[in-house]
Parts: structure tokens; C-alpha cells; sequence
């Protein structure tokens, strides 16, 4: 039997998707390792862990738009996380909108859909949070 | 400028959410390769690319559950996929739940906490599909 969720040298980094607890909107995607899985669970704030940084990162650690953790789910192989959270600031992504998802593609087209929230240069010295 | 999805050589595989059009449960999260999201876009059915198994994965092959593909939004970082699908056959799980999100963490107890629609041994000779 695997642990849950299930970590490992071959798996040291796994999908963990942020969704809000109440709309049910897919707010974003990032990654965990065990060190920010046992974080979350400590604090019950999300902490991902960031690959282009190559380290913890607390959601908004800058912006201060943290997730609140209400439901943590984990999938039938335990190599992916769900995360039903309440998102302080209304808005997850980085470069503003309530949802990292705020792209559409139809037919090849792209459009914007996603609301944006905030200013992502009134918020951030950097772009990551 | 990235594509849209940004499959490359370093991300020859990107992470896709499959979540239900109609409810907003998350059903799943699978992998895609250029090749998967190419047959996905001619043919409005998911379909992945398995890990597991090396190969193209239509979603429903042996079980007939196919997924719908009604949207299609892209991440901030163009290297997420979030499908909102019609799950046919009501269960995206091949352990016969309508989500592979079937269980709860709470205070490090596991609870199945999922609906499941179908007994396994009766849909597949594998467990894969």
C-alpha cells in the first residue's frame, strides 16, 4: 500500500490543483512536495513547492492572497492532490485574474474570459506569489 | 511568445484537469503530448497520453465513458490544460467513482467520500482506461 498521497524518490513532486471551496472554479495548478504538503497541513494554508525557484512557496507570501485549506482530496492513484480552499484576495493567479484559467481556446482562437481583480504591478516586486 | 499549450522538449507532457461541465466536480487529472491535445482537438474527445502505459489513452476505449469535450481553457503559464468535459456513463474513475477525487483527508484519516457508479470487474478485462 502506497502512502497518501504517495511522495517518493521517483515522485518527489506532485500535481496538487487549487479549487474554490465555493464557486467550484479551477483556480491553479502547482506542485507539492512532502516538506509543503506537511506545511499545508500544519498551517492549513496552501504551500507549494515552485520549480523555477527550487524552493517552498507559501500562495501569497507577497500578495497576501493565501488559500485557506477547507477540503483536501487525493486521487485514486495518490499521485495527485485536490485542494478545496477559500482564496483571500479573490484572485489566484499571479497576473491578477480570479483564475490562472483565464484563457479559452476555441477553433485555435484564444481568448480572455477570466476576471482580473487586481494589478499585477501595484502587487508584486517580482511575478512569482 | 510560448505556444498555447507550450508542449517543448523539456515539457514534452502537460498536466490536464478534466472537470465536469455540468456539476464543477473535478473528475480527474491526466497527461497530455502534443499528439494527445491534436487528437483531442479533431476529434472533441478526450483523449491522454499514459505514463503508465507509454502510449496514447482515449479516454473510454474499453468502458465507454468518453469525455465530452465542451471547453477548454489554458493556464497563465500555458503549460496546464483544464478540459470541461461531458463525462458520458456519469464515472471518470476506473475504480467505478464519478471522480478519481473519492477520498477525503481530514486530521490525517482517510475517508471515501466519493459516488461510485460502477463495479470495476464488470467494465474492464485491465484497470486501465
Amino acid at each position: 500500500m502506497s502512502q497518501i498521497p504517495d511522495f517518493s524518490e521517483k515522485t518527489p513532486l506532485l500535481p496538487a490543483i487549487a479549487q474554490d471551496f465555493a464557486s467550484g472554479q479551477v483556480l491553479m495548478l502547482a506542485y507539492m512536495n512532502r516538506e509543503s504538503w506537511e506545511q499545508t497541513l500544519a498551517t492549513g494554508e496552501a504551500t507549494y513547492f515552485s520549480r523555477s525557484r527550487g524552493k517552498l512557496w507559501k500562495k501569497g507570501e507577497q500578495s497576501g492572497h493565501v488559500q485557506r485549506v477547507r477540503e483536501i482530496y487525493v486521487d485514486c492513484d495518490a499521485d495527485t492532490i485536490l485542494l478545496r480552499v477559500e482564496q483571500v484576495g479573490a484572485a489566484a493567479c499571479h497576473q491578477g485574474y480570479e483564475s490562472c484559467f483565464f484563457r479559452k481556446l476555441d477553433q485555435g482562437a484564444v481568448t480572455i474570459v477570466g476576471k482580473r481583480v487586481f494589478d499585477p504591478d501595484q502587487v508584486y516586486d517580482d511575478k512569482d506569489s
